[in-house]
């Protein structure tokens, strides 16, 4: 499914059309004011979930970052949504909005200038195009879904820096995505300074002289439209961008991870005035925060707080830990970020951390496929896929990157490019089977010990044997929602080979002993004896 | 050590002294007031961590207790304590207290009954005696310490109704666990009503008529002065009672787990009132909590609120999960008390719980040695003790119980008794080797993955195998804490035989690699082949 809709983006990349993706790039008269412009088309129609732009004329002097306030109150029938309204240099203020229902909005704005205050207007919002569902948020508990019901089955890559690397690079990435199973990529605001990505940005986000002087009071708007151009274009992909917000990769080389709280804090408001408006925005305060050797515990808090309160829509929020983990029961947390270099290796670890914090968890760091001395990155292909799996059939998610050495220095992790490694074709193949699973999410069918289930009971499993290259499997299920008498398709999976090969018969079950239910005429399932291999167990009618 | 110790109550068992070890036993002469007396020899004197009990006459009519509140003021120096009196029946109110300063203390009691108000009195509190460390609390974040700095590492077991069998099996059980490793028992004050163990107790908890027609606004005291004789005689044994508050198995019998919540919480002072004073008490809220249908969760947060409030000793407090776990990073919740049967099974499940809680996590509950039909008490010896050394190299703590078929159903997990397994033997000699490591515990050496060691880094390991049944483990130190040239002594431990070999010869470290130090030769350390072998090793001075 995803296939055939990033098509649209291989086509725009090849016929030069990549510019019209942009939130700023319509043209439109100064004069007029408000200006209501949508995304992508600049027409003055949107649709649910997508988003419009007022665009306003004010004050050029003296700090209309810190100076002015600006906001829009958006209104249909009783409901209202406040959105900040952001200076985005020249005398040009903006405020964005992502409307989420369909019909006819007003707005009327408010301002510390008279210049900026009480203009109004309106807008039609229309149904949603196919590919819009809307952004995602929690469901049933540990897992995730659009706003339009549509299952959100999280396969996630990591490329930091990726929008730091200069078009033709950035624009390889994107054809990759495009083609890759992957429906969100972490990646962080502020550039990356670490072995193997060294490189400066081609801008920055604050006024000033690289590498170290900044006037933290004024951004650089011209950074932040950059950085927005490649978030509507993961949109138009479908792929949500998990916007890491701080990051410890600079260590004082510029500055960005120490900066003055007030400068955080600004800076948290601007962001989120800028992009909250994209449906695809998840929220991450932080990567591997607790290296962040300048901030203290209660800085993140607050940010999350300044997130929480900023941003209308409620995008997900989380945070990512180095070795020490962000207290997830906090209510600001929306779901788990955890990196674990041995968590994903086996469910029966992965799914302690669903059980403690009750939300869903993603385990965005697994180790990444590839052969650096790290050994952080030098997971297999294979360990690779299996972390995928195990931490499927634990009823959580896992995330990708990969990190092989490259003459050039170019590493998927940091920088994109394109993908070297083995593991993303199987997890285009995993996507699938996820995708054609039960809408509610897979959860864990018994949790005892030694079941490797996942599934609804009574209704599906998919099962998964790790490296055990086991040769037969007693057709087994756990009670839990069974009862005599019904019957089930099986069909075995080679989880790395990519093939599916349906089971012969029928299977008939009948109660044994305390725990389960099994074949009744106590037939088993042949299975090769290779590694990786998993079994998808689907009730009859 | 604690074998030493425990000589004595085997001799006051043996020569018929049991009746002295009773809070309540010694006689006062009710006309003097107010009566100081001692636990657990009556006399004028206490010593530090030690009890008195303040003894008035008041008030018999009426409900005293709902009707009578009454406390008491304890100082010294500057230093006051408060701590709630209770209604001992018959006309009797005690106070009671554990003074954890030496010198003279000053009381004085309030009331809203004015013949038991404004008693005062005096008593001078001396040096504990060799066998009182105090009570127990949370030490380096995840270990616990006694109040004189003695390590506390908990060898726990579960004996949840030994209190309710009468005299004869009751002292059967103080002398099985007088010469058992264990220094922390788990117990209910409810009585249990569950398979093979369906007795009815020798006395209950309230006024009424068993099983389910309850006043439960009068409490029967000698209910509780019977449990409370028996926590007195694991006080002297040396042993944590880690006391259950409320639990589900009751389903209605006789209605303890539904009391009204203005009963609930009467209860809960009742008994803190009554218990606190005991060093060796630990508070658990409840058992299997989630499985207490008629509870909702907010009782839970309110409960240890109300315990917390009323416990002027602080004594540890935790609750204990059946399906669902309690979120243990509640402020009022001091160390984590875990049911997973799987979780202890291998240190990197373990860990998580540790990481993620930032509290000392005590898996109580890891499925029990023994051979009942249920999955969760037919566990082998080996992998109980298996469980033990994968807690304990997690830099956490396990617990034990057996759970052995009997003819007259005398289980010790239920009812004590005698022990009939083959894992208690072996976790004396664990704790021997936990007491011989360092004071400030064991934490994992270095979490990234497949490294089962864990100590003080640069000082001392201790490593286990679990089944690998490996030949040689060559010789290589996770590089904290260590510098080129330090030398090591090994040893190698088997767990199940009971046997600790030296190693010849000294393990000089030289840095290898990017996260290693190994012996300068390349020397490896022989091993036997056999599952459940560990190593020790300690750094030369």
């Amino acid at each position: 499914m995803y296939k055939l809709f990033r098509q649209k983006l291989l086509q725009a990349l090849s016929i030069g059309l990549l510019s019209q993706l942009a939130w700023s790039q319509p043209a439109i008269p100064p004069s007029i004011e408000p200006m209501v412009s949508t995304f992508p088309s600049g027409s003055g129609n949107v649709e649910r979930w997508g988003a419009i732009e007022i665009k306003l004329i004010g004050p050029a002097e003296g700090n209309p970052f810190t100076e002015v306030v600006l906001s829009g109150r958006f209104s249909q029938g009783g409901r209202v949504v406040e959105a900040a309204g952001f200076y985005d240099g020249e005398g040009v203020y903006k405020i964005r909005f992502m409307p989420d229902m369909v019909g006819t909005w007003y707005f009327e704005t408010t301002s510390n200038r008279p210049d900026l205050r009480g203009k109004k207007g309106s807008f039609n919002v229309m149904a949603p195009t196919a590919d819009n569902h809307g952004p995602v948020s929690v469901r049933n508990m540990y897992h995730f879904a659009y706003a339009d019901g549509t299952p959100f089955r999280q396969i996630g890559t990591t490329s930091y820096a990726w929008t730091h690397q200069g078009d033709a690079l950035e624009e390889q990435t994107l054809q990759t995505v495009a083609t890759a199973p992957f429906n969100k990529l972490r990646m962080c605001i502020f550039p990356k300074h670490y072995e193997w990505n060294k490189n400066e940005p081609l801008l920055y986000p604050f006024e000033g002289t690289a590498p170290a002087k900044w006037d933290f009071t004024r951004f650089n708007p011209a950074y932040f439209r950059h950085i927005e151009q490649r978030i509507g274009q993961l949109r138009t992909l479908g792929i949500e961008a998990d916007i890491i917000l701080f990051h410890p990769y600079d260590k004082g080389h510029w500055g960005f991870d120490r900066m003055p709280s007030g400068a955080d804090d600004r800076y948290l408001r601007y962001v989120v005035a800028r992009l909250a408006a994209y449906r695809n925005i998840w929220w991450s305060m932080g990567n591997e925060f607790d290296f962040m050797t300048e901030k203290i515990p209660t800085d993140w808090d607050r940010f999350f707080q300044i997130v929480q309160a900023a941003d209308p829509y409620h995008h997900l929020r989380s945070i990512h830990n180095g070795s020490i983990l962000y207290n997830h029961t906090k209510p600001w947390v929306t779901h788990v970020s955890i990196q674990s270099g041995s968590a994903a290796e086996d469910f029966e670890r992965a799914v302690i951390y669903r059980d403690i914090y009750r939300k869903p968890i993603v385990f965005d760091e697994v180790k990444y496929e590839g052969n650096l001395p790290q050994r952080w990155g030098n997971l297999s292909a294979e360990d690779m896929v299996l972390r995928f799996w195990q931490g499927t059939i634990a009823g959580t998610y896992v995330g990708h990157s990969e990190s092989y050495l490259d003459p050039n220095e170019i590493i998927w992790w940091a920088k994109g490019g394109v993908l070297h490694g083995q593991s993303a074709a199987r997890l285009a193949f995993l996507r699938k089977i996820m995708e054609d699973g039960p809408a509610d999410g897979l959860d864990p069918i018994d949790k005892w010990q030694d079941y490797p289930f996942a599934g609804k009971r009574g209704q599906y499993y998919l099962g998964y044997f790790g490296r055990d290259a086991r040769t037969t499997w007693p057709f087994e299920l756990y009670k839990a929602e069974l009862k005599d008498g019904m019957k089930f398709k099986a069909e075995v999976i080679d989880t790395w080979n990519m093939t599916i090969t349906s089971v012969d018969g029928v299977f008939e079950v009948k109660k044994r002993g305390n725990y389960l239910f099994a074949d009744k005429d106590g037939r088993s399932i042949a299975l090769p004896g290779r590694p990786y291999m998993a079994l998808r167990i689907v009730r009859l009618p």
